[in-house]
C-alpha cells in the first residue's frame, strides 16, 4: 500500500507531517510513503527512509490561493503531485493537511469522482459524550446539494461506519430542525421520504444539531450548506468554552489558580474528548481513491492517525465496496452524473 | 402600557410567571398586566394584585399540540387568548412561556402581520465573550426563506438593536460558509448582495458560525434552516460541556471536588456567562405587536427581563419604525405579501 504525501501543507510543515509518517511507518509495515515537497527542509527531517520515497517540488498551494486555480495553475505543487500520483496508479491515497478548498478541487479534477456520484462530500468525525463519534457529511464541500445527493451520502457515510468505526448496522440519521418526519424544508422532507425508503440503511429519522454530541446517531447526512454551519457552530462554542475555562481559572488570582491545579488531569481528560484528530482527518469521500486531509493545525500524532485512517480505508476497500453498490444500483445514481 | 401574559406556559408556570410578572410590575410603574390561566391555581400565587388583571381560563396549549392546529381549535387558550387581547388592541404586547411553534401561530394568525412582512422571524439574543451579546434571526421561524426576506430582517434587526441594545450603527453580518463575499449558495450570494446595497445598513459582510460567540455582529442574519441548525449547535455544544465540566469535578474524586470547591464561583461566572436569559426573551418580529417567547425552563428572574425587553419595545415604539420604514420604502416588500 502506497499513501501519497503533500509534505508541505499546513501550518507546521514539513516538520509535523515528517514526524507523524514516520511514526505510522514505523507502526504498520504495509505502508510505504511518497512524499511531495522540498528536499532541502524535508531531508534533515528524516530519521529513517525506510518506505519513504522523496520527490522534491518547491511549488506549493497556498491557503491564500483560489483553489481551482491553484490546483490548475500550480503543476508542480506537492498537493497537485500527490494527488496526480494517485490518478497515475503510482499511489493509493493522498493525504494532505493543506487548504481544505484546494484539496477538494485536486478531489475532484485530479483523483476524479466515482460513477454515479457527482457532488463528493467532506466526512469529519465529531465527538460524542460516550467518546464513541459519529461521522457527519457533507459539511461544506457543496454550498448547495438536491435530495438525492444526501441519500447517496448515507449510502457512503454506511460503508464507512461499518469499515472504519466497525458498526455493523449504523445509525444513520437526517440533520433537520426538528425530530418529527414532516419536518424542515421541501429538501430535507424529499431526503427523509428517500432514507425512509431505503430498506439497507438503518435510518434512525431526524436528528438536530443540539444533540449531536449525545451520540443520537453514527452517521449524520446533511446538506454541505447546513452541515458547514453546524460544524463550525459546534467547534466555535467548544473552542470559545474550553479557552473562557482556561482563562477563569488563569485570570482569577490564586485560589482559582490551585483549583485548576487540582482539576489539572481531568480537566485535560475533558479537552481529550473534544479533540477528535484521534479518529484521523476529514475524508473526501465520492472520489476513486482515499482524499483526506487532516487539520492544518495537527500534530505528529493527527497524521499518524490520519494515515491509520486511510490505512483501515484501503485495507477494508471501502471505496470499491461504493464503487459497487452503485454499479449495482444504477436507480441511486444522481441524473446530473457527467462522470464516466 | 398593558402586557398580555400566557400565565399557564413553560414548564413552571404559573409560579415562576406570576413571580416574574410581579418583579416587574414592582419594577416598573408603567406596567399594567393582563394574567390569562387558571384562577384557582394562580390566585394563591399573587402577593399583591396593583396593576394586575386576571381573566380567568381552564385550557391551555400543551407543548404536544399541534401549533396551528391548537391555536384555531382551543378558542380559550390562556395563549390565545393573550394574543386576542393584543389583536383586540387590549394590550401591547404578549409574553410566553409556552410552545414556540404555537406562539408563532398565534403570532401569525392572531395578532398579524406587519403590512409587507411575509414571514416574520424568530429572534433571540446569542451570549459573546465580552458580554455584549447580539441578535440573530431568523432561528426558526421559517423552515425555508428568500433572499427578499432575509433583506426584511437585517432591517428589523437593525432597529432592534439600536432600541434594545443602545447601539447606533449596529454591525450587520450574513451567517455564511465562509468570509469572502462570493461566499455560499444562491441565496446566500442574492442576500449578500442586497445587503451590501442597502445604505441605511452597516453591513460588515460574511460571518462564520464559528466566531459568532466572539461578538463579530450585532445582528446575524440567517436563513430560519441554517440559523435553527446554528442556534441548536452552539446550545447543544454549550450545555454538553458545561455538563461534562460539572461531572468532571462532582466524579473524580476528593481532589477533584476540592478544586471545582475553589473555582466555584468563577465556574459560576462562566455558566452566567452563557445564561442569555438577562437579555429578555427570543422577539417574534415583524408581527403587528410585540410577542416574546421567554424559554419554557426560564425562571421569575428570567420572566423579568423579558417583560424588561418587552417594555422598552413599546417605550421606543420600535415596531411603529418597522411600520413606518415598510410604508416608506414600498420597493421592500417581499412580492408574495398577502397581508393588508
Amino acid at each position: 500500500m502506497k499513501i501519497a504525501v503533500d509534505a508541505m501543507g499546513g501550518d507546521n510543515a514539513p516538520e509535523v507531517v515528517i514526524a507523524g509518517v514516520e511514526q505510522a511507518r514505523d507502526a504498520f509495515n504495509d505502508v510505504e510513503f511518497l512524499l511531495y515537497g522540498d528536499e532541502n527542509k524535508i531531508k534533515p527531517l528524516i530519521k529513517d527512509d525506510t518506505r519513504l520515497t522523496l520527490i522534491h517540488t518547491t511549488e506549493k498551494v497556498e491557503s491564500t490561493d483560489e483553489p481551482v486555480k491553484a490546483i490548475r495553475g500550480k503543476k508542480q505543487a506537492s498537493m497537485v503531485l500527490a494527488a496526480q500520483a494517485v490518478k497515475n496508479k503510482e499511489a493509493d491515497a493522498v493525504l494532505s493537511l493543506g487548504s481544505t478548498g484546494a484539496l477538494l478541487a485536486a478531489g475532484l479534477f485530479i483523483v476524479g469522482r466515482i460513477r454515479g456520484i457527482d457532488r463528493p462530500g467532506l466526512m469529519p468525525t465529531l465527538p460524542t459524550t460516550d467518546d464513541k463519534g459519529f461521522l457527519m457529511l457533507d459539511v461544506g464541500a457543496n454550498a448547495e446539494n438536491r435530495a438525492q445527493q444526501l441519500l447517496q451520502y448515507a449510502i457512503m457515510g454506511n460503508f464507512y461506519a461499518q469499515d472504519l468505526r466497525d458498526i455493523k448496522q449504523p445509525r444513520i440519521g437526517l440533520l433537520n430542525n426538528g425530530t418529527e418526519p414532516n419536518k424542515g424544508d421541501k429538501l430535507h422532507q424529499e431526503t427523509f421520504a428517500l432514507l425512509d425508503a431505503d430498506k439497507d440503511l438503518n435510518f434512525v429519522g431526524n436528528v438536530e444539531a443540539s444533540s449531536l454530541l449525545s451520540g443520537v446517531a453514527d452517521v449524520v447526512v446533511t446538506d454541505g450548506f447546513t452541515g458547514n454551519a453546524t460544524l463550525k457552530a459546534t467547534e466555535g462554542a467548544a473552542r470559545t468554552i474550553l479557552s473562557l475555562l482556561k482563562h477563569t481559572i488563569m485570570d482569577n488570582g490564586v485560589k482559582a489558580k490551585l483549583g485548576g491545579a487540582l482539576l489539572k488531569s481531568d480537566l485535560k481528560g475533558l479537552a481529550t474528548k473534544f479533540d477528535v484528530s484521534r479518529y484521523g482527518g476529514a475524508a473526501l469521500i465520492g472520489l476513486k481513491a482515499p482524499v483526506v486531509k487532516a487539520h492544518g493545525a495537527a500534530d505528529a500524532k493527527a497524521v499518524y492517525y490520519a494515515i491509520n485512517q486511510i490505512r483501515d480505508m484501503v485495507t477494508n476497500q471501502t471505496i470499491q465496496k461504493v464503487v459497487d453498490y452503485f454499479e449495482a444500483h444504477p436507480e441511486m445514481v444522481t441524473k446530473t452524473t457527467k462522470e464516466a
